[in-house]
């Protein structure tokens, strides 16, 4: 069960003018699950990604990069769940261009037009063929308020679908943003999720759409830990269609850009979070928030320190405020000339370390008592600048064991 | 149960001449457990060591760098289980030198000529008074074959004690070295474990035992993981009596260094392996051969995002090989201009991978035979270069969470 992750009410979520889905059933790993998921995109929208850095990236995050980087402009996606086309060499990129090939001869545009994504299994061959022949399927299936569904389609081992949508008010126009994520294992992701597509009406230039992309990838997808295992396939795409009517976005420091920018960024931190609540074996969601630090990469080298240790995630599903674990992160984290006696440790509202040690007015109760709930927030005061930076991250139980040893069974 | 380590023979632990060892009980944590460990060193003994480079490292770890930095000669050490000294700031550096000082005072020695370690739970007061309360006992229990009883007295989480020996010839004269260890989880030392000391009676340089203590733990306890958290205790010593007879060792390229050099290697690498056959929850006991590398820097950082995978590890508990993930796991290890098209992957003597995905020989059942085995070998052949670097790492069980949510209590 995830936590604090509330049902998804499709009401909820807002259709983006421009944008169409589709769910089709090409059975990859399940015969009769509903696994394949095709986006349709208006002519005039434009496009940015942030992909996994893994150096074994696979064969569909390859045809992105050469995609988005080519010179025509990208009208449709599809995503297929069940295999990860990765470590499949040059064969599993000739069989992710065949699919894209397909759904473009059927929607009367390039191949580069098309791009492909693919979640499940690593080191297996991509049954392509499946999933081209579920396109007519998906295709007849578009329609502007099937976010939910996708939502739903792009899961593996998540218990529940993620999708979250916010308007918000540029240049006198209402402006829609919507997005749906996928992941509950292998995230540590190294630019965006194993999935995330988010999809805004609004207009903005294409240089501004990838440093949008980038700002909150940063600060909601690339700040997420569930095992530290960065994935092969992570891919996070916002996409633009500039139907809203506004004035299109074209300076940095507008407050256009810096509205919108927050409202991406938000719904961005609501599907990173969401993965997190739904992380595998998860049973309680922490937020750690690493302040006053010389640069925001140490802060969330600190972060992620505490939030991929196993001792830290295992006392915290044992509600154990076995709290020198914290500590001892800290001091790996690999700050350079880290000064131990002066940085503060809090759980919630109580102050457990200072001085490089336990304070005196810490009560074994207090911190007890705060082990015991859902949510969890760590507070690392480095005290020696003025960077900060959040991590969010989930326990670690018997049920991830559980689920990584059977994933493939 | 430990992954094939096998009970340990007191007979087979060969004394060091100019070495006592005594044990004691204080109580630290557990009434009537021993728990404190003491070694006395005859005149003219040398010792060198290695300790954590985590930043929160723990007060004894603080007095060992002094002391041993310092003009005295070390004459003894004081040992206790049950709490770490760590996180404990000024206090508890001042606690531990109080115990240095007791022991000193009752051995005739300065206090700076006592090292003190300590190991157990982190954050919370050392009770110094019990541990020299216990000295009189450790010290009247003082004998030249008292290594067995001190591999079992240094134990917290271990299930067995760890203790190896042998001897060697140099310069016709007889060599001992003999050398305990402990520590199960916590276990990524970035210098040396938990706890390792060895002890010869080779007559060697200052200089030159400096320089062996760095290779052999570079070799042994540098090259291991069971939960990739690197402690804040971890210290690794080796002592030289010098009471063998033999010519000092003076020359760094003389064959007498190399045979002392070797031999240091191989009992500490038989020790830092009993640390992952002893895993917390170990199953299986993996190695991990990282050839052709540029570097011996970048074999074991693709060694230890393989060993530290949970992911990886999860997968071998339950011998499902779902080797996707140690793609995966090289494809993020930081290795730069990495080359995932000519990279091998073997798991024992099954070609798995190469040209960036699965070789076409590969077969399920081959991989299966392998992964149902308790002690395993992936070779990843980087193809690159002409350096390697092994990793030794276990599975993941559920025993580990347990043992991790239960520890405190």
């Amino acid at each position: 069960m995830p936590v604090n992750l509330p049902p998804l009410d499709p009401a909820q979520l807002h259709p983006v003018p421009g944008v169409t889905l589709g769910i089709g059933s090409a059975g990859v790993k399940t015969p009769g699950r509903k696994d394949v998921l095709v986006m349709v995109l208006t002519e005039g929208t434009r496009a940015a990604g942030v992909f996994t850095q893994n150096r074994f990236c696979a064969a569909p995050v390859r045809l992105c990069r050469e995609f988005l980087g080519g010179d025509k402009a990208i009208r449709a996606l599809v995503v297929n769940t069940g295999n990860a086309n990765a470590g499949t060499g040059q064969d599993g990129e000739n069989r992710a261009r065949t699919i894209c090939a397909a759904l473009a001869e059927k929607m009367g545009l390039a191949t580069e037009q098309v791009l492909p994504f693919s979640t499940g299994v690593i080191l297996e061959p991509l049954p392509h063929e499946k999933i081209i022949a579920a396109l007519p399927g998906a295709i007849a299936d578009l329609k502007a308020d099937n976010w939910a569904a996708a939502a739903s389609a792009i899961m593996t081992t998540d218990t529940a679908p993620k999708a979250a949508s916010k308007q918000v008010v540029i240049g006198g126009k209402t402006v829609t943003i919507t997005g749906i994520s996928k992941g509950a294992g292998m995230i540590h992701p190294n630019m965006a999720t194993m999935l995330g597509y988010m999809a805004t009406d609004a207009a903005i230039s294409q240089s501004l759409l990838q440093k949008m992309v980038k700002y909150a990838a940063d600060r909601s997808f690339n700040s997420i830990t569930v095992d530290g295992d960065t994935s092969t396939n992570d891919s996070f795409i916002l996409i633009a269609t500039g139907q809203a009517g506004n004035t299109e976005i074209a300076a940095a420091d507008s407050a256009d850009f810096i509205t919108l920018r927050d409202a991406v960024t938000e719904i961005a931190q609501v599907l990173a979070k969401a993965i997190i609540r739904d992380g595998e074996g998860a049973t309680k969601f922490m937020t750690i928030n690493v302040e006053g630090g010389k640069t925001r990469e140490e802060c969330k080298a600190v972060g992620y320190a505490i939030g991929r240790s196993p001792l830290i995630k295992t006392a915290f599903f044992a509600s154990d405020p076995n709290l020198g674990r914290i500590l001892c992160a800290i001091g790996y984290s690999g700050v350079e000339n880290l000064d131990v006696n002066t940085l503060e440790v809090w759980l919630d509202d109580v102050l457990v370390a200072r001085d490089g040690g336990r304070v005196a007015s810490y009560r074994e109760e207090d911190g007890q008592r705060v082990m015991k709930k859902e949510e969890i927030t760590i507070t690392v005061k480095l005290n020696r600048g003025q960077e900060n930076a959040t991590v969010w991250t989930c326990d670690f139980s018997y049920d991830y064991v559980k689920i990584n040893a059977d994933y493939r069974s």
